[in-house]
């Protein structure tokens, strides 16, 4: 069946993974080299290598890519304001190009001629995978046991586990939760369960990362956020690595009731699909954004960034991070951010993350010019009959040769 | 000075506009007209009536416009889940349209041959009064006093009333608000005084509809909206006007703390300024709107309208309602509507408006197809394959061929 | 193998499927509908029936589709002046809709379960065709032996033919082209042969419909075109049906040497595919169209059907006819042309298609506010200086901070 | 009436621009500073030096910037395969910036605080030159005489040059054309005259750089054009510099008969006005780039760079190439042409302009997965039917749900 001789599998030590990797080495009879990173999904992942050992894998990878993860993917998403669908903030997405890379770059130490990972054939996560492993290395083989293999129900599964004796305590989570879940530092998603009705409300003890608004303190609390070049670079003016800065919000997020959403999608495979998410410190990140571009992007710019927005968080949904239409986009954006400094005050209370206050060294606001008070001149209200005039002069003309208007 | 004989004065009954009436009597030696529309303010329009004739006016024009308003200006326009660089809800600029219309139906019913309005010369209303004007009505003359007076402060304003005998308190607001205000059923603005430093955060006593978050009740309230074609008919299952609906969710969110803004945006005439809105009912409507479009639209139309709505939202902003592209934009919009209808379940509490259900006969989610259990036969996985593989195509022989993929 | 029982077939009449006909029969153990249309390809249809029942074939279906075919896409289509990458006019796959809901009809007609068509597994038309016939008939088999087959070479059709006995002269074209043609109203297009290497110029002999541009006439034809509300009605001044007015400008066009063209273009498929096109007609008609469009159209509207017109042309190209996310951008577009009605006169000569005067009632050209000559009083220069100061506004405050300008 | 000490004037030595020096030094009383580039327009400019000095003119700059605006403005804009409502190549809008920034930078070496130029205040010209001008000194005084004084007709111009002795033969044209032209390095504009009817067709002897199709010669002219990162680089094999390689084009296009365009346009300021262009080399310019990108540019950033065209063709239009929505589109653009490198290979002939071939060693055509021949292995034809499947999904559910298709 197979010419496979090496395969770099995406193993984060749970049960299904574990699972692939025996029925890798069985089907394939190849050799399994594991990759278990920690972007932040809240799990030990150093438990992962005694697991990989016990299943005969000699190659381990276990790495640390909190920094990286959201240094180099989840901060130039940011800068573009980017939301899916008017909602989303597409935490699992942004991961996956970054496991992509490193399991090409692993397949490519080692020798590997495939990668393979738990992806289902329903989702988009295979399609993210798949689409960064072909776009870094051609002619790699890709294995997606869950559209190969007839495992499909978790009966199955737990009998292939007994019978090839794989610990079924490789379950990372002690009681198994009714939802299909993905965490990183950016968010947790839930998918399944009661959710598969999109009228049913979401459990309470679904949710993880955050208390709800009701539990959620009294006072408000009120945080700094100091951006340079369209990044934060600092809270409440202590200095921070991108992903401290992303575990702080998170914390602060989570404690104030802050970031849970719950909406139905659209899969780049074609289906509609429920999911709860929860993201407090993407959440602070979107509104506060926004609100340092308030004051120092040109209007231009920023509408322009605001008309491109929706393309670029499809490419990044549908899997599309390591292609030229990305860069492209990139680049444009990232074009707009060199003035983006500054400090945005927030308040946090009770599920809600409001602006309050904004200021910056390079803001593009001139209270002189806006203000209701007389003029200082710097701008001529007799100006604006001319403004008027002109932009009108389209419709003007129209209207005199008799076009409807309605 | 003048040709104009008679003018259409858009009269709100305060103090700005009574003194327009006199000084356009004055200046131009001509009749005035005036009108005076409930569009939602929550101000008593019939006082202007009594105030107009003090004032020697003898053609009065007082109107509820509120259904109008909602069905016609409002209900489009939250078709197209419409934002404006992200945060603003356009309240102001949406009434405009029908204000101008009115008073240039008013100018042709009156033999008038100028309008006038009391919108200063460094706004964008000005801009969307003249536009309005000028596109239904080519060669209207249009006076904007405040770009032609030198009563640009309140002080010249009050002496000019004293000079005139205009009564002082036709200031409609018995203790005059540091700010700059405009309302309407969908929001209150506020403008000036402290704003103007985009640092400081609003004063509680600021807000006039909504109560803090902090005050809001401690427990949650649920609201069920049913949608017909884009729009909401019924609220908890009984059926509305479009302005009754507006109110009762401005209500329902006002409780609740709901819809606050505070945010710096872009001036069509070319400056950043500082503003604050209150939008409870449209707060909770533009994200009730996208529920029960995330079950009911197809996932290309939702992309697109997303990629159309930024154009759609400054269009809007501008001044440009009554102009061919804003009703191209409008009959794409429109088109996608049809089966936009179902019910939607809304939390609110203490500030947030939370989606957390959904339901459509036109729903386009299928649980059989979604659901991660065994495949009913709808979905083949393995086709998941080719639809990667081909989409991959391009990035493949891009990287086959040496291209950079980072 | 197979639990289908009746398949509607495109049929040509030519050799490749007539091999279907056979082959389904045999493979599928089905009966077999065939459809021929006349939509401009040039060749008689009705020879294909003799065909069929020589075949074996009961229900045959032969009709003239001209009509239909340019009334209710090619009209449509170029109401948006669509263009594919720049270049191409798009003529084949604007023709797939139409075969896609035919073999949908005639399915539902005749109790068929399965469509069929000729397309290979490698280009366009297969999706075209696909994704139609699903769109419009969800549950339906859709057959495609060219991905199915092994007869993946023309020795392997001549050994099928030979072993069941189907008559060779079945090939309608009497010398094998080296191309692989397609052929209807709106165009012939080329591929293969020595096409395949893009540095390679196209043969003279390639050609079919135009003459060279060097063997036209010395002597350029002027024709004058009436266009009413988008669409051409009448040719010099003689009303016409929509397929006649293609026919005629097809005719004066090829005999021009006008619609020629060579491109590289990227197939929805994944890949480059060099292909050279014969579009006379809709030469004209594209440059037209923008002429007469440049006399009745607002400049906004104008603009933003150039905005997106290239998705509406992806959308078509990539075969998504039948969509909502068309549906919705020919709203768009078809709002746009109520006074889209005139006349254009056009300069044909030795391969250009020139415009050289346009004309209508509906034209928003002004004469007196053009004009170089002193003001009329329509439009008052000095408004110029507002309008240009206060949309330098932005750019002066950002250069009054220190923004860089390079 | 004035407190400016010095103006910079765009000189153009003609009779115009004369006038302007004098009534400058008359209106203002101020010192004038005259500047003459050459960029390509076909006339001399040092004779301007013997005008200014005439005329009392102290500080004279005379440059050639042929290089400059080839190399920094013509070439960036072509990238993008820049054409303004369909048709127009932008050749006055791209020349102004330039002029623009020398203007404001003459002015900061001689002390200057206003700046001049001879554009009326009905076209785009002012707009270009004064945008330009506030954004780069923002603080600058723009002095538009069109708009200003009351010689707006030839024969107060001509009075007026008799009363002040400036001579006549400072008109740079003998015979004074009936149009109104614009000339540099990229094209000829004409307006005025008789092209102010729509529907007459331009005269023949008006143009000046082309001859007309039917006396270019009867042979055809085959040349071959390399890229290199987007831009043109050599000819026929020949390493030239982008103003060589412009103007070698627009005399290889000249003697074509190629590059003359006649149509109505949308300008900024509200109207319409129709115009003719000749455009030799640009016309050949922008279908070679768009040969090469066809082979080199990966289909989605090729789509991308389509959708965004309009937008940047609009900005340039209007006058807005020093803008930081100028910039971003740029670096998208830019990010794009790292690998448009190769040589098309062109037919002109008679007015027309072919591509013919087009080869790269950046090629991303791939002739082996391309082929109608047997499959190579690199492409699965099974492949696609996974992925039409996919594609269609949506529409299968909304089709199985009962949308309507129509």
């Amino acid at each position: 069946m197979s010419d496979v001789k090496k395969v770099v599998l995406a193993y984060s030590g749970g049960l299904d993974t574990s699972v692939i990797v025996k029925w890798l080495q069985e089907t394939y009879d190849c050799e399994v080299v594991t990759f278990t990173a920690d972007i932040g999904q809240g799990e030990e992942v150093e438990p992962a290598r005694a697991k990989a050992q016990a299943l005969g894998v000699k190659e381990i990878y276990i790495e640390d890519l909190r920094e990286e993860f959201v240094r180099d993917y989840v901060y130039p998403m940011f800068r573009a304001n980017t939301i899916y669908e008017g909602e989303y903030l597409l935490g699992t997405s942004i991961a996956r190009p970054l496991i992509a890379r490193r399991l090409i770059e692993i397949a490519n130490q080692t020798g590997a001629d495939a990668i393979s990972h738990g992806a289902t054939g329903k989702g988009n996560d295979q399609v993210r995978f798949e689409l960064g492993a072909y776009a870094l290395k051609p002619g790699v083989k890709v294995i997606a046991p869950w559209r190969e293999w007839d495992l499909n129900s978790r009966e199955k599964l737990m009998a292939y586990c007994e019978q090839h004796q794989i610990p079924v305590d490789f379950s990372t989570k002690k009681k198994k939760s009714p939802y299909s879940m993905d965490a990183n530092l950016l968010h947790i998603s839930y998918e399944g369960g009661n959710l598969e009705d999109p009228w049913a409300e979401a459990e309470e003890d679904m949710w993880r990362w955050s208390v709800s608004p009701e539990a959620a303190p009294e006072q408000p609390t009120y945080v700094e956020l100091t951006y340079e070049k369209g990044d934060i670079v600092a809270i409440d003016g202590q200095a921070m690595k991108p992903h401290e800065v992303l575990e702080k919000l998170n914390k602060l997020g989570g404690d104030n009731g802050i970031g849970r959403l719950d909406i139905v999608e659209n899969r780049y495979v074609g289906m509609k699909s429920r999911g709860c998410y929860e993201t407090p410190g993407g959440t602070i990140m979107l509104r506060a954004h926004r609100a340092i571009e308030s004051l120092t992007l040109d209007r231009e710019e920023a509408h322009l960034k605001d008309e491109l927005m929706p393309k670029y968080a499809e490419v990044i949904y549908n899997g599309y991070w390591w292609s030229p239409e990305r860069r492209m986009l990139q680049a444009a954006i990232d074009e707009t951010q060199k003035s983006v400094s500054g400090v945005v005050r927030m308040k946090l209370y009770k599920g809600s993350a409001t602006v309050v206050g904004r200021k910056s060294e390079q803001s593009l606001f001139d209270e002189s010019i806006a203000t209701f008070e007389d003029d200082a001149g710097a701008y001529d209200q007799k100006d604006a009959e001319g403004f008027i005039k002109l932009n009108a002069l389209r419709l003007r003309i129209a209207a005199g040769k008799g076009r409807k208007q309605d």
